[in-house]
């Protein structure tokens, strides 16, 4: 695709050679989120980053990586205060909106508004989170992870063996990215979940027809063995009749230290989308993994950042540019990934 | 007026020389906010941007026309958990944030308080709206924007031929709007509302005592019939005892294509404040119009980015010292107004 | 105390060498505040903000310190919204969180979140208020502006004598300001508020075993005629069984210029953490002290500024390089402190 100028909406307009190109670029702007350097490539640019629904990591993520490449950010939350909510069309929002600043981020509750948005808007626009649509920011930092987790073990996407754990039928991250890693070969996938919150068959097929193996279970135990990915995600309590009904479910899903001790491969990296809830009763992913080195969920939301960073400087084209706007850092800094 | 260090309250502080200065600003600003330039006059100074009231379009044009300039924006956002809230003076609330910031946009739902705050500031305060009272910077861009749909036709204000149509009695838009035409010569002015919602006597008076022709009307066919410009506003239902009393109001100012083809001149301009309420049964400015090239609604959102940037420039004195700091635009842009 | 990365939860982890140091540095920034010059020293640093309880003017006070340093904000206020609320822990809120910015201003309504909370991060976190528990920035610049007004007047903070009023129970700020003087000689404390809100016993016999010299007192007229300073505090309604009550304590301990005149030596300084209550019927600090040059509640505010520059440069170690990066100032500015 042409990045240029160009909207990013849903994973369905990449080819794996643009996967490819974003992910060079996100590994160049690595030094810059590790504070080695600065770059003010995008002084002067504008971010409008429109959160209709909120979310505080996407939208404090997309807000760091724009300042971090030297622009600035104008930000709006909230709905119930908008005029959208006095009834002004998303066509009407976006001609205004596109007209202050120079890209726009937008997440909204409702299910292909921000296509909508985006055909009106006269500036390039991403999508944060349109419902349970797309959010293709996250599944782009989710293979990218994957990707960065392999190669430190001189292994690449293709091959790649996931288990993806949870509630498999609601939740985009697992949609977005089982479409990512359609783009790729050899892989063999696991999806564990509850029958009743089984991956849709769609993106089953689509693998399958890849040619890829892709297997279905409700044991976890049996699920986890031979993966380098555990993907987790969570159950959620009101897909269920009862709280009880949902806590069998859960417990039967949940990874603990114990657990991946006795079921996984040593080094199987642990994901998740976050936010995790670390409640004594979530049974999700429990705190005595924080220890382990293979959790990568704290990579995930780093490597957000180098996502999100090279979409921008992508579709702004100034992805050639940034080392020549860079300098060095004067400030205390000890971060590492 | 000397703008150095002033606050911009009221367009009863403007002379016709004070608007031509601003509109001349106005447009200097226009290859900064086509992205053509960018400048950093402003860099190091702090935009207090306080919305004691929601206005999303408000309050992000002058922070991104901030922005546009070089400087730093930090926003407050809300009412119920504010100091003021609680009991503290504008006073106080004056004295202290005018220590923050070097020129502070403030709306307050109370008409006179942002008068009484910019008494107590130490800094320039602009007037984002205070109530129904007033709000400078619209009525300063709905100029702006006659000025420059007039100058393409190679036409100028004097001599302007205008139908403000809706409820003329509560819009602070209008109001402010007839107090800055008066301020040109050899108006002729058609005001064409319900009875119950027409346009003050006050405002009346005081164009028809400048010399100016002032109609009065409630037929909108035969008002918009010979006029350069078309300014619509809302029909607000909660002025009325019922909604069907104020849907049958409603119907009777509706502007769609059909009604502008059938009784406007070619190229009659279409202006509303915004937002627009573009539900089914909104009967205001309908969508169909939106292909038609004389809808000057966007370009008025537009041209608010233009005056606010020269407001800014102006009340900060560094209008003579944009181009000074600027320099080209590194990254992708296409835009035009 | 080494700063450099260092956190700033609490005003124990201060020796007076260390507050010498912050003062020190918060004198050199007062070029940058007065806009007499602009530094860009941590220009591309990011600073997240994240106010999970509200607070204008401590959020406002920060990140307009962090922009007067070159930096940038991301802001977060609210809670309800948050992840947290959604069971994410403080453990992984912090890691994510401390993933994308350079240092992290953290209010939180938990006593120990903020310390729990930098446990976690990656980056330094300075303690916004946490709760009854601390707020030491907030400490800081009280004793910075006793310090500067002290100076004015050819004495130090040795030999101080201040009286502080009004609710000494449940103040955050009294309580850190009397563990801040304990690290100065030879004071003298008055302790004035109605018995069931009488300071703690605990800060009484800390300063008392340092040597300093502390008087309990309930009675306003007697205890405020030979002190430096007035340090007055609101009394909260909500501490006593009805509004009735309230009001009688609150006319004991209110101060307006008769009873300044009638009671205080001439110059003696008037102070307050703010907001003050300023509706008729607050009884606090009376309007009519406005005038009064020793009125120095505004100076507090402003020297906020000053004190949470000097934090930032310090934990991120540029304090020495402010200068290197300024230049001079472009816009209009006519403050003064």
């Amino acid at each position: 695709m042409k990045f240029s100028g160009s909207h990013i909406l849903s994973v369905e307009q990449f080819e794996r050679a643009d996967i490819e190109r974003i992910f060079a670029v996100a590994d160049s702007m690595e030094p810059y989120a590790l504070r080695q350097k600065v770059t003010r490539v995008l002084e002067g640019a504008i971010l409008g980053n429109m959160f209709f629904e909120p979310s505080t990591r996407t939208r404090v993520s997309f807000g760091c990586a724009f300042n971090l490449l030297g622009g600035e950010v104008r930000e709006t939350t909230g709905f119930k205060s908008s005029a959208i909510a006095k009834g002004e069309s998303l066509y009407d929002t976006a001609r205004v909106l596109s007209g202050y600043s120079d890209v726009i981020c937008m997440r909204h509750p409702q299910e292909g508004s921000v296509a909508e948005f985006a055909q009106a808007s006269r500036v390039p626009v991403i999508n944060g989170g349109d419902g349970a649509n797309e959010h293709p920011s996250q599944a782009l930092l989710d293979l990218y992870t994957i990707q960065k987790e392999l190669r430190d073990k001189g292994r690449s996407l293709d091959g790649l063996r996931i288990a993806m754990i949870g509630d498999l039928k609601h939740g985009r991250t697992v949609h977005s990215l089982m479409r990512l890693l359609g783009l790729f070969t050899n892989l063999q996938v696991v999806l564990v979940s509850p029958e009743e919150l089984a991956m849709p068959e769609e993106y089953v097929e689509l693998l399958r027809g890849l040619g890829h193996r892709v297997d279905v279970s409700s044991d976890l135990a049996n699920s986890i063995g031979h993966v380098d990915i555990v993907y987790s995600t969570r159950i959620q309590e009101e897909r269920f009749g009862s709280k009880e009904e949902a806590d069998l479910y859960r417990g039967r899903f949940r990874l603990n230290q114990a657990i991946y001790t006795q079921f996984c491969e040593p080094n199987t990296v642990i994901m998740h989308p976050l936010p995790r809830d670390s409640r004594s009763d979530a049974n999700e992913l429990d705190n005595d993994l924080n220890q382990n080195p293979n959790l990568a969920i704290f990579r995930q939301t780093d490597n957000g950042i180098l996502v999100r960073m090279a979409l921008f400087a992508l579709i702004l084209d100034v992805a050639d540019q940034v080392d020549k706007f860079s300098r060095p850092v004067n400030w205390y800094h000890s971060r590492t990934f």
